[in-house]
């Protein structure tokens, strides 16, 4: 487990040849009730801002941050006008983009509100309301007697009833999240803005510049910055686009920072980060460093290797499954970072030493008693679960055979369909179906058979993998009297209307078809339906054990003085840390990059091509306003103490003042553990400097309207 | 082409964030003849010594530097102990390893004189006793009309003569070589020194810390030294092992520096310099980047995905073929750096620059005429052999079927050995018998039958992608009439001795043999005697060429006032530079690593572990006297701009005044495109700091009786 504290001795060796050593902020993706917890360290840190206001999600800064499901933004104009990441507004800029008019490659720029464009299909943005904490309501009536399935199914009952009350206003979406293993819930309610238009987005050669070379890596140079416009119906409620729909104005919205950022300067950054599992025990950190992700890395690695083999030499199928690619190797790249991250910081020793200083003063005192309870069941319950993750893993590739995986979602959908809306399971409630729709709609685009079926028979050997008696017999039966080429031979569900068409059919539909797909989901779904139950049971016992062992370690902090942070699970959280580069023996990450760096880098070949602008005003040394005194030149990207993850793309990276200095989009390969674990020499994130952003867009882009927006002209 | 010269301008942007920016030297792998000619800026760029006496092969420091054959050493005392690196003095570790008997893992030193362990068989010093110019010699009686097979038989006649008459001296090992594409020749006689024994060896933690992970990479932590002795019969004479032979005493030796070295110091390195291309024409830097090295790597790729394949899961052949498997990836890595500095130095426009130049000084003055022929002449012959470079490296595939190698390599040597000595071709003469028997030995450890064959059938696959006209009909027949499966079942040459046995036998022998490899090499040997003879006369034709071209060339330099280094050719070079780190943006790479990073690196597994004497020194802080004033502790590796290339292994380097300041082991990935074409913003050489060397000899391995004989206890 990971409390709140300074390694400061540990890094101080590191650091001793670096001219500029500040203090490294403390980890933690904190909630914004944690303020006054937090603040003393905040100030000693730099913070320039009443850390009471800080939390308040009805002033600036937190105001002004929003969610676009899977990245992060903020709100930079009182027109509704919103600035995240390049890599967050790309589907948009692809889905407007056709033969002779490329904004990929080309950028785009509206040239006024009337030119900006809708953006792709299902783009949304979520402005942050409120954050209430409802733990007394999830968690009223469990008892410890309960079996652990009674025990999730309330607490998933109580979750679902809350969010259904909070979504019967208008336009707001809501979630109830488990904190710190189910001691806490909160409930987020969002507005959902529904027409969003795609305003900025400046070529790809310099919002991607780096592309997958210099992914995850330092010294970098990506401009990954991109606008987005909120707009509402005329009499300000959300709306779904329509052309005479007006700006929406935020509450409040960022102000641009007009002193330089420099070395050692405080900066925080607000967003949504993902998931981390930094509070995770020191048995779970093992399996899953020295068990799951050397599994899992392989497993991603067939994967991919049998996709390419599959499509080699074909341009249609390549095309169709790179998106599968990409992704499978994003996720292979990570788990070789995390494997490499954890042996380098030396993740089991940390761990189990941090561990025993808890449990030590666990022992110590009998009036914790019930923590020392709680520690031996969750590491019951842990070992139970590893058991599981590996199968699990395995049992998932059947759903790369997507015209299965379709079928699977169909039934169930049609399943839980037959439930009252609030007795359904998460995900299948009339509130998804629009997600499902989208998820089996865009396998038209990413489906081939013959690839497809190569996928089902890779599936069908991790599948024989699993040990026997976790295989399902009724699965394997029916797959032998299928036989694979009558599985592909004879569906239908190729067809997207045809396939979407299963999502309004009974239950009884399902069971009389003879499509093959569907009728090997029906010989799956008792299997399935056990599988879950088992699952369930377990987490309402993981939720049991492990609330009470983290109330401990609250316990435990708070009698050292300290605060804990929870894991981040998709909420509104904010960071705060210090612009530092990093040293090894022999060598430096300086914690600013520049254009000459830009144009160093650029070859002409992708990923390192640059606009002839950008790099005539390099050469040029035309500045303009933005040269920093200290570097002389454009800073382009930095890198800070900032403790974020995945959800964090597009947050805005905020100065002592709370104004902005930049947009938070990327981590290092070395810093990937951090979601484990933080190791302060270590970790490090990249921000793109607003100064740069600023730069292009007056220099390269001419986006001036949009400065002049922000009041930066 | 390259002429001596600073490019200050080009790296002042990227150094001008250096704290210290050293005036970069100059390139070049400068012959101890040409010191009048740099006189000048070597004292500029910092030399205390009369460069006058630097060029004195008689005098220290040049008297005291010799050959390895393939690695260079200097003597450090007058009882000729020779330092140099650990990877040179590998092969006599492990030959003198035995199971509970583990001088790789554990190191070796020696007690005392007499318990100096015999070197491995073929271990030679050469002592470096004469480079005369002997190029009238050789070029006596050629004419601009011979063809160009008479033309390079002539040169080769004349070249074997003066080696033969050299020779005739007892123990000399001599050679002519060519310099700049034939404009210049020189006998190089070195005194060859057979009794060489094992003094002391680091433990491979030490001598190989970081493996092949760190292999040509910044920051680097290796401690890359061993020492060999010299000895000799009792009258002073070269002699074999013998123990009643008496420690050699060389002319003179090194003294091991005590000023401490720092950044910006000026060095310079002595030693045997491989092969480099510097001197090529655009075109042929072009044709090899562009290429060659992308099909080269390919080539190699495929090689040791075969031989992976071929072995996977069978750890005798695993091991049989770990040291080829490790050789083509070793290669395969350097293609791959290759390809990228290429690019990343924008070679084509540097050696298209360069050439322009110097071809317009050529057609600006009629008086140049001849070396425009010449410059005709050699464009046309340069695009003959791009033609015949492909072919021949998919030509050379068939020798990795070692078997056949062996038959083909007996027979050559019984066809030459036909004639008298001095007629044969060079590498079949009786000098050359011992090394030719202990290449036909060492397949007894490297072969496996099945691995064997299917890279047999491999390389039959890329003799297939030869244009059918430079196919070899009669190869391809016997091939077909063998059949693959009795080239196997029916050969006796994976037997040593019968193998061995072959180079005593005529070449009748070979003819009547049913051995259906050696039946393989005799149906090969015509169409490999013509393939050699149009080799040879595209070398006589090369030759002719390039010999005038480049004396244009270095007219062209002299009306600059500038000197030009030729090419590196295994002869005794020395370079000069400075001690320097390395910027790119956002990053440093400083010019010293410490001990500090040798612990920060170690994690216990291989290939970075460290000794616990080490660590446990460097926890302590026990530097002795080896702490460096500027950095606090114990400097391992450092940087600088000397211009070095594979040979140079184990090179010394020298301080301004001529003292041991380092051993050269290595350069970086990115500099390994100087062999083409040096950037000073870009190449950088590694070398091992003799206070690292010290101290552990201090500290961690006892050696104190050896930091005496060097007079620095």
């Amino acid at each position: 487990m990971i409390l709140n504290r300074t390694r400061r001795a540990a890094v101080a060796a590191l650091l001793a040849t670096v001219a500029a050593t500040p203090a490294l902020a403390d980890e933690g993706k904190w909630l914004p009730s944690q303020t006054p917890q937090i603040a003393a360290k905040m100030k000693a840190a730099g913070l320039k801002l009443d850390p009471a206001k800080l939390g308040d999600l009805n002033l600036a800064p937190l105001t002004a941050i929003a969610s676009l499901g899977g990245c992060s933004a903020s709100f930079v104009s009182s027109e509704g006008l919103l600035v995240t990441n390049h890599h967050c507004v790309y589907g948009s800029v692809q889905y407007n983009s056709k033969p002779g008019q490329d904004y990929l490659a080309d950028g785009f720029l509206a040239p006024s509100f009337a030119e900006e464009l809708p953006g792709a299909p299902g783009t949304r943005i979520f402005v942050i309301e409120s954050l209430k904490d409802v733990t007394a309501d999830v968690t009223r009536g469990l008892s410890d007697k309960m079996s652990g399935l009674l025990r999730a199914e309330r607490i998933e009952a109580s979750r679902k009833a809350l969010i259904s009350a909070c979504e019967k206003q208008p336009s707001r979406r809501c979630d109830v999240r488990a904190y710190y293993g189910g001691a806490t819930y909160f409930l987020q309610q969002q507005l959902e803005i529904k027409d969003v238009r795609l305003v900025y987005a400046p070529p790809s050669s310099v919002g991607n510049f780096g592309g997958e070379i210099d992914n995850w890596q330092w010294p970098r140079h990506t401009g990954d910055w991109g606008f987005y416009r909120a707009y509402v119906a005329k009499d300000g409620s959300s709306a779904t686009y329509a052309k005479d729909n007006v700006p929406f104005h935020p509450k409040a919205h960022l102000t641009i920072a007009t002193d330089p950022l420099k070395d050692g300067d405080f900066v925080m950054v607000a967003g949504f980060p993902g998931y981390t599992n930094r509070l995770a025990t020191a048995a779970e950190a093992k399996f899953q460093y020295g068990t799951y992700y050397p599994a899992f890395q392989k497993f991603l690695s067939d994967y991919s290797d049998a996709i390419m083999a599959a499509t080699a030499g074909n341009k249609a199928t390549t095309i169709a499954y790179a998106s599968i690619v990409r992704g499978a190797d994003n996720y292979k790249k990570n788990a070789l970072g995390q494997i490499a991250g954890a042996e380098a910081i030396g993740l089991n020793e940390k761990k189990a030493a941090d561990e025993k200083a808890y449990r030590d003063w666990i022992a110590a005192s009998p009036a914790n008693a019930k923590y020392g309870y709680a520690a031996q069941a969750l590491d019951r319950i842990v070992a139970e679960e590893e058991q599981r993750q590996i199968a699990d893993m395995r049992r998932s590739a059947l759903n790369r055979a997507q015209l299965l995986m379709a079928a699977r979602t169909a039934l169930r959908w049609a399943q839980e369909r037959a439930k009252p809306d609030a007795e359904r399971d998460i995900g299948f409630q009339d509130r998804d179906r629009q997600s499902i729709v989208e998820r089996l709609t865009q396998i038209e685009r990413r489906y081939d058979p013959k690839v497809d079926r190569i996928l089902f028979e890779q599936a069908m050997r991790e599948y024989a993998a699993i040990p026997a008696d976790k295989q399902d017999p009724a699965f394997l039966a029916a797959v032998k009297a299928a036989g694979i080429d009558t599985l592909y031979s004879g569906t239908k569900l190729a067809d997207t209307p045809t396939r979407i068409g299963w999502l309004d059919k009974p239950v009884a539909a399902f069971e009389g078809s003879d499509d093959p797909f569907i009728k090997l989901a029906v010989a799956m779904a008792p299997g399935d339906a056990k599988a879950r139950a088992e699952g369930k049971d377990l987490e309402g016992r993981d939720q049991m054990a492990r609330s009470v062992y983290l109330k401990g370690l609250i316990a435990f902090a708070a009698s050292k003085g300290e605060a804990v942070a929870p894991d981040a699970n998709s909420s509104l959280r904010f960071s705060y840390g210090n612009i530092t580069g990093k040293s090894r023996d022999g060598m430096r990450w300086m914690p600013f990059t520049t254009v000459e760096g830009v144009v160093e880098k650029t070859t002409g070949r992708e990923p390192f091509i640059s606009p002839d602008k950008l790099v005539a005003a390099v050469k040029a040394k035309d500045y303009g306003r933005y040269a920093d005194p200290i570097l002389g030149t454009v800073p382009v990207d930095f890198l800070s103490t900032l403790d974020i993850t995945g959800g964090n793309s597009g947050s805005a990276t905020l100065n002592a003042k709370g104004e902005l200095v930049g947009l938070a989009f990327d981590g290092t390969i070395e810093g990937v553990v951090s979601d484990w674990y933080y190791e302060p020499s270590i970790n490090r994130s990249i921000s793109v400097d607003q100064r740069y952003m600023r730069w292009v867009m007056e220099k390269v882009d001419g986006a001036g309207r949009l400065l002049a927006e922000m009041g930066v002209k």
